[in-house]
């Protein structure tokens, strides 16, 4: 992997501005989120990591519109094992060489009260491998968003993918097609035999030749969140529901309990290496539900969303 | 390893009588749970399994005393992928020979509804693997029960270990200090620096020179569950709760679909190999609840049982 020059000698200035970027991420979704439950407010705390580094977890719990939101940031640094080595994404032509690491993101998942909005996730990182010598030995990025509905709305997962796709495409025409794919795949609670939600773009171990064009591309992403998921937030704002929908919402929760505890390499990665587990499992909802063979009427919303999700949907065709 | 002549030669006799005995396990523990929840009933369903064998079954679910009870039996029978022979726990020196295999078991886990009501776990299995003349090239015995307390209550804990020692005692009395501490070990929720709740019994791999004297022993610990159990329930029904107390339960049934999922190596295995889901799940709660850095009040009793939980106890000392 070759890098600049630039990024080996002095890679300080980059990290301080990804470091900027993501806390202002966190300041412009954690805004717009508040916005939208006005009687409800996010509590923050900062954290250390043992080894190196930490972060900002901002949390809304049982507000009146969002039953958990959680927008937290990181910023770590300090020596992998090799098996963590051999472990992740990219890197990985480095084998047990470069074990040092500097690494930030933000990321989020936020749960709705109402059954009619759905849950949504978004993560963007940047990753380093450092040599003994201080140099980066290699760097990548990764990320997405994906939108868990506890019944699909075709209108709503259009949105949602449109406006990331028009984030993509200024950049590559083949981001889109490619990173919908990978986040299809990834979100797949293979055990169910179903998707995870509509899912969203996903990507990782993106480097290409210019770190520069990678990080406008995950800027542009990033600020996608907003305008992707906030319509859709308040177009069901006050949508009403009965018990039926609750119920059919608890079960979502407890497949996206699944997913994250059984599937999700984040989080299997942090109850794995003892991160910091309140961070790690902010992911959860606050409220999940695990019925025995729950069972509905075939052609009701319910059996249609169980369906939908059996096969990856091209939203955009 | 080695196994007497009618086991290899003739395997169809002890298999009978194993599954026998787990039917009749499901009987009476089935029976037991149904009369302490008078408006409720089992719902049973038998299944078929892909590839040989099958099981029945019993759900209670929303009850006036539980919240989700289930007593499942299986008697299942195929051939082992060489991945799968070396993952399980017996026949390990097998290798990839020998790759049939033959199991049977019973397992439950009973949820309460009121706070102070433990939550319950069991489960009983044989193991053979079998040669490719149909012999049975190695065989096991595994299994144990383990009680999950929203609040622990020492005098419960008490009743429960010293009905497993005793039925544990006659057969060798090294057992129940070994099981007590591998169980221990195994409901563990690493992440969380918790035991599950306060233990039991647990072992596998069990394979002494007399099968006979094995299953004696599994038998006993079978039948140990009711008088270990019941009274329990008995002794906390109609304890008064309120909101705080549902709360915690809620919580620590949160940690308790953390264990199963990530931990658990039945339900692992039953995700990866895609057995039956609904089956495989049917140990999760009905509900569950993950707060973002719960807090409690020092000295408080929800404080003292998270403290009781992070260092095994010698419960009968």
């Amino acid at each position: 992997m070759t890098n600049d020059d630039d990024t080996s000698r002095d890679p300080g200035a980059f990290r301080a501005r990804f470091a900027s970027f993501v806390r202002s991420t966190q300041d412009d979704i954690v805004r717009a989120i508040d916005a939208l439950d006005p009687g409800a407010s996010f509590h923050e705390d900062t954290w250390d990591r043992d080894g190196g580094g930490g972060g900002r977890s901002r949390v809304l719990q049982d507000g009146d519109v969002f039953e958990k939101a959680g927008v937290n940031v990181s910023e770590v640094h300090g020596r992998l094992s090799p098996d963590a080595a051999k472990a992740m994404g990219g890197g990985q032509a480095l084998g047990e060489s470069a074990l040092g690491f500097w690494a930030a993101g933000v990321s989020l998942v936020i749960h709705p009260k109402n059954p009619f909005q759905p849950t949504a996730h978004a993560n963007y990182r940047y990753f380093e491998r450092v040599a003994d010598d201080g140099s980066v030995a290699a760097w990548w990025f990764g990320g997405g968003a994906d939108l868990t509905p506890t019944y699909v709305d075709a209108d709503d997962a259009i949105h949602f993918h449109r406006v990331h796709r028009d984030a993509c495409d200024p950049h590559d025409a083949s981001y889109y097609p490619r990173f919908k794919t990978w986040c299809d795949e990834y979100f797949r609670i293979a055990h169910r035999g179903e998707g995870r939600g509509v899912g969203g773009i996903f990507f990782d171990d993106l480097h290409g030749e210019d770190r520069e064009r990678d990080f406008a591309f995950v800027r542009d992403c990033a600020g996608a969140f907003v305008p992707a998921y906030v319509p859709i937030v308040e177009r069901h704002a006050g949508a009403p529901f009965e018990a039926r929908h609750t119920r059919f919402q608890q079960l979502r929760r407890g497949r996206y309990v699944e997913f994250n505890l059984v599937y999700d390499r984040g989080t299997v990665f942090g109850l794995r290496t003892a991160g910091r587990i309140e961070s790690v499992l902010m992911s959860l909802p606050l409220t999940a539900r695990w019925e025995y063979q729950p069972e509905f009427d075939a052609g009701s919303a319910e059996a249609e969303t169980i369906e939908v999700l059996r096969e990856p949907r091209d939203w955009l065709t």
